[in-house]
């Protein structure tokens, strides 16, 4: 296969191009995107063979960029990627100001650890923790990002782990291509009828032949206030003639029902070499 | 009764002060707080008797912060507000630099309008609507705003509803106190069990008494990766003994399920004269 091309959000050492890499290896082509959207756009024009977007953050919850692109689009999911994100504390160098730049969940996340080491700081945002490595590098100051970014500007790590507790972010890899066989995560999003029991009577085909709910979340319908899409993740492949009748029977009892796709999932770890993974 | 202190949400002409200014009336004294949290531990003091703070958009969704702090505080529902919003773009007069100052949801909402009114424009990121209208004052520029924040400001409004479609935001009223009998609406936090089916026993009991579900939002538990607390809204008041049925009915299906309260919810009218809502 020639090399792939990949667009990703954010800039090199951002965590979704930490992620691409660990999946795509060091040789895959990437094309930094400034928005999700752009991800989305840049797969859906073949200017990238893939995309990676984050989707779910287990303390910060669902991206909404990405869950509205994913009704938008035509792009199935081709895997899911999860990572733990460790968070260092970086400073340009001895005497820095006392001023901190990441991304404001970058803020939130660390807040209890730079009450403790930086006493007073005055927080900055940015619009990603590679781009706060950046500006404290430019400007002087500190950030919290990924120890890759750190590195990569030069800056002093003053500190690591400075994330709240487990902290793990789910990135779903899109392309036109539908790969379900090697499925063991089916995603779709639905509509229910507005009246009472209808979200109870949607479950019933996956609860009674005990198919597991690994995620549901609700969107707004932008152009009916107080309506909404459900985003659901099973587990299972829609090759598996159980999970294909449960999801035939959700569609009967839904306004609308899309199949985003059955892919697997991959457990990665920041710092190990990538490549190999992809078949 | 005395006069009320109102805790709210950013400075004066925020959409959550005129939603509270529009509810309690101009002789109630407001604390402006800088953070959801604030607004939540100012009642908790006793600095205020009510809190002010927003829960849901039509468009942008749920207010983390806001379902957190519900999971964590004692406080109860008082009552919810729901107000369309309505944005205007101003500037701060002729010839004003193609800067436009906003929250980042007032930039996404004003996307389309801003493209065809100012093309080539540069966002700037900014805390509040109420916020970017005092910098587009100060440093000269534009703003997308509440109308009273342009106004307060001395703003000349170049457009009015720049925002994309029909937007609402639902507010909570936050109290010490409860008045479950005047509710129409009972909001409740739990937690199922980990296992195939849960959520769909646990909305049996609902279904089965055609309990109307208005929204159910799901939100990780920090300390455990991809698990769960629901967040759900259900038509009716915990005094109608079918509402206390279903509730005692899915507690025993929980691993925790606790009452934020049964309240009122109050439509509002921006730009309509406030007060004497309150009883």
């Amino acid at each position: 296969m020639t090399r792939p091309r990949v667009a990703v959000l954010g800039p090199p050492h951002s965590f979704t191009h930490i992620a691409a890499v660990l999946f795509f290896g060091q040789d895959a082509e990437y094309l930094a995107q400034r928005s999700i959207p752009a991800v989305f756009e840049a797969v859906e024009s073949n200017q990238a063979d893939y995309g990676v977007a984050p989707v779910e953050n287990s303390v910060e919850g669902p991206v909404g960029a990405t869950l509205d692109e994913l009704a938008r689009t035509m792009l199935h999911i081709y895997a899911a990627l999860e990572m733990r994100i460790r968070l260092v504390l970086a400073r340009s160098g001895p005497g820095a100001p006392a001023r901190v730049y990441s991304h404001p969940h970058g803020l939130a996340e660390a807040r209890a650890a730079l009450s403790r080491l930086l006493p007073g700081y005055e927080a900055v945002p940015a619009a990603s923790t590679a781009e706060a490595a950046e500006a404290a590098a430019r400007s002087g100051g500190y950030c919290v990002c990924s120890r890759a970014a750190a590195e990569a500007q030069g800056l002093e790590i003053v500190a690591e782990g400075v994330e709240r507790g487990f902290n793990y972010t789910r990135f779903l890899v899109l392309a036109w291509r539908d790969q379900a066989e090697r499925g063991e995560r089916t995603s779709i999003i639905a509509a229910m009828p507005d009246r009472p029991g209808a979200l109870y009577h949607w479950l019933r085909p996956f609860a009674e032949r005990s198919i597991d709910l690994k995620m549901i979340y609700s969107r707004p319908v932008p152009s009916r206030p107080w309506h909404y899409n459900f985003y659901v993740d099973i587990a299972g492949t829609r090759l598996d003639p159980r999970v294909a009748e449960a999801l035939e029977e959700a569609a009967e009892r839904s306004l609308f029902l899309h199949i985003l796709g059955s892919y697997p999932v991959h457990r990665l770890e920041e710092g190990r070499a990538g490549g190999g993974r992809r078949a």
